[in-house]
């Protein structure tokens, strides 16, 4: 079942500890097939070195594990309230990424104060507030992904233009069209914590990247007019 | 004698250069047999490159040396204090990694800052203050352990629940159920210290993780609740 | 066409992932014969895992593709300008490296804080100010080329005496008299950018080395009385 | 001629890039034959990865060049002075390793905030003043070497018990009994360097460590009563 986007999933989450996004298992990538309505991700807790694509879970959109021999990522909830809500993303990647974990820490977006962060992320990353005690104490994880919802609506971000967001006092969420694409906004949210981090101590009046300059790169790779790449 | 846990102390210290933790010959990793009241170390000054599971020391209650042509990890007595007072622990382990001992230099508690942090240790990590001259002159390693010890009771925290220290002006020791959960821990420790470090950096107003949320992540991962992994 | 050139322009890219210098395909090397009035560049967003000299494109000096089935970089337009302006030079280097652009982010000149930095770059690298709404929006690329061309000539600054220079809320370029120079000066730059921004926190009053220094350094590696080196 | 010691001269050289202690060729290694009066050191600007121990150089005590084909490195007067001088070392080792040579560009001593710096470094590793014009100018690398020693000997320090030194806006030496000790001790000094930086930042009001506890560390490890290692 879903063989070939088990084999996806397996390899954009073995992506994770060679892009040094991972410690141990502090990770996981899922991917979507819309059509069929169901999500493969990977199993909780298992250890990278020993997982095969035969340990990837099979999941519906009501939350139900179809096929696999693992319980799913304990985050399993997050991701299916992202899918649910953002109809154009086709892959999702939870890690605890040492520089974009440390900006979620901290409980502040990151600015977009250069070109590396504008040809990617639309505009600051949002840090989303922590959860309050009732919303901690049931269904946390699912929780979660809704807080995420609701803050890309307040803000009116569009979850395509902007693949990434922090949770207060947790970590990254990144997604892309499929796992693949995830997996590299995951990369890029990490290059992009970690310049905006250092960019600050160098000149804390920094202020972002005018908005032209934002636009000028966003636009070259993305969208009717890009004229980046192949 | 304890081949089995000579060769499994040998491959605990053995983790610390595959994960950055040491330089040189900066840590020692011991794990104890209760039921025998024994425990194998680390040799004192033994390269990694060249050490065997046979140079493993193995040690009695009393800090006798019992079998090993190599003296033990100058050390021991802390090992061996901590044993006696943390009736539940197995395996210990001492590095100089370089955030943690960042925070043990400045003398400072690492705060709970995020769930990474709460997945595995619960509350701040504890510093111990800096042994006094009389301390410091008649067996220091020992009183380096009972420090550690009266730390733990004074703060009325659980070594199982709290599975790390940091000692002032010196360095951390981590410990767990065995020498693989004591390292595992270490490692967790290094990480918690990098985004500690750097999430004050970025918001120097920042606070602790709420307590909910701490109690959330950690007993997702521990005791009768627990719901991650398989 | 420009066979060799070619085989040097595609070896000199790959140096970039093998210095750390670049994530994905963020980063570009080109290298001009001056003679025939052609240069070579790196294709725009190919994977450096894949590429091959083949790949490589020729370029005229008015900016038309002469040779490759790839489209040339994006940032083509701005080594076209330096080659134009700068007519010592002979190679060039874009990058995203870490702490170079974490300074570009900032908008400030990195200055010569030491011999490191003395050795290869006669006083501070300069930092352009942004372009602005108009200059970005019709010939960003080419616009980005003047501009530096023509900070160095304000600040009266031989190309070949300061060879890199980083572009506010982007990132740097360095060159040299061909590209293997311009990389190992980009490589230089990271270094160099390193240092400063950890030498300003250990000591916030630092001063830049003095000129005498500088000078010893400098014009002891470069000019007729240089006696570094074989 | 000396065909061991250069050996062992050009195994400590190759150790430097092992240790991640140089970029390109920015270090080098020597050691002195004390009977014959003789040392061996790097030759210049030779790129590790085709450097044999032939091209090591051979020269005597008067900085006469006796044996070689290549140049000496351009800091040979430096470590002229230094076995003049200090009698008991036997090996010197100069890089721009990156934290070391952050707090020379600083211009600021390092406090002994650890055991791991009082292990091998008694008190504070001294920063040497920039050279003035006059000693720039004339003999540049033979009053860096004289400048080192005048220090040692205004704040009366034992080169055996300090191994280190910064030289303000260039960067650190090392030594030790041989050429493998002063790699050990360069490689030291990086990470005291390292961690002396992170520790300033966690506490901002950070003391060095109690001289009790510095004295205990470092006699726990030489000298008579030592009763580290094997």
């Amino acid at each position: 079942m879903l063989e070939e986007l088990k084999k996806k999933v397996y390899e954009a989450n073995m992506l994770l500890p060679k892009y040094g996004l991972v410690t141990f298992t502090w990770g996981n990538v899922s991917a979507i097939d819309r059509e069929k309505g169901l999500f493969v991700i990977k199993p909780s807790g298992v250890p990278y070195e020993t997982m095969t694509a035969d340990d990837m879970v099979v999941m519906d959109m009501e939350g139900n594990r179809v096929e696999g021999r693992c319980k799913p990522s304990s985050d399993t909830p997050t991701h299916l309230e992202l899918y649910k809500a953002f109809s154009s993303i086709g892959g999702i990647v939870h890690t605890h990424s040492s520089y974009a974990t440390s900006w979620a820490q901290a409980g502040r977006d990151i600015p977009c104060y250069g070109t590396t962060h504008a040809d990617y992320i639309y505009g600051e990353v949002p840090c989303a507030r922590c959860l309050d005690r009732d919303e901690i104490e049931s269904a946390y994880e699912e929780n979660t992904g809704r807080l995420i919802v609701s803050l890309f609506k307040e803000r009116n971000k569009d979850p395509m233009a902007v693949p990434a967001v922090l949770c207060k006092n947790h970590g990254p969420f990144a997604w892309g069209k499929d796992a693949d694409e995830a997996v590299h906004n995951a990369v890029v949210l990490e290059e992009v914590a970690k310049m905006a981090y250092r960019a600050e101590i160098i000149n804390p009046r920094i202020m972002p990247a005018p908005s032209e300059l934002q636009d000028k790169h966003y636009f070259r790779k993305h969208g009717a007019n890009a004229y980046y790449g192949q």
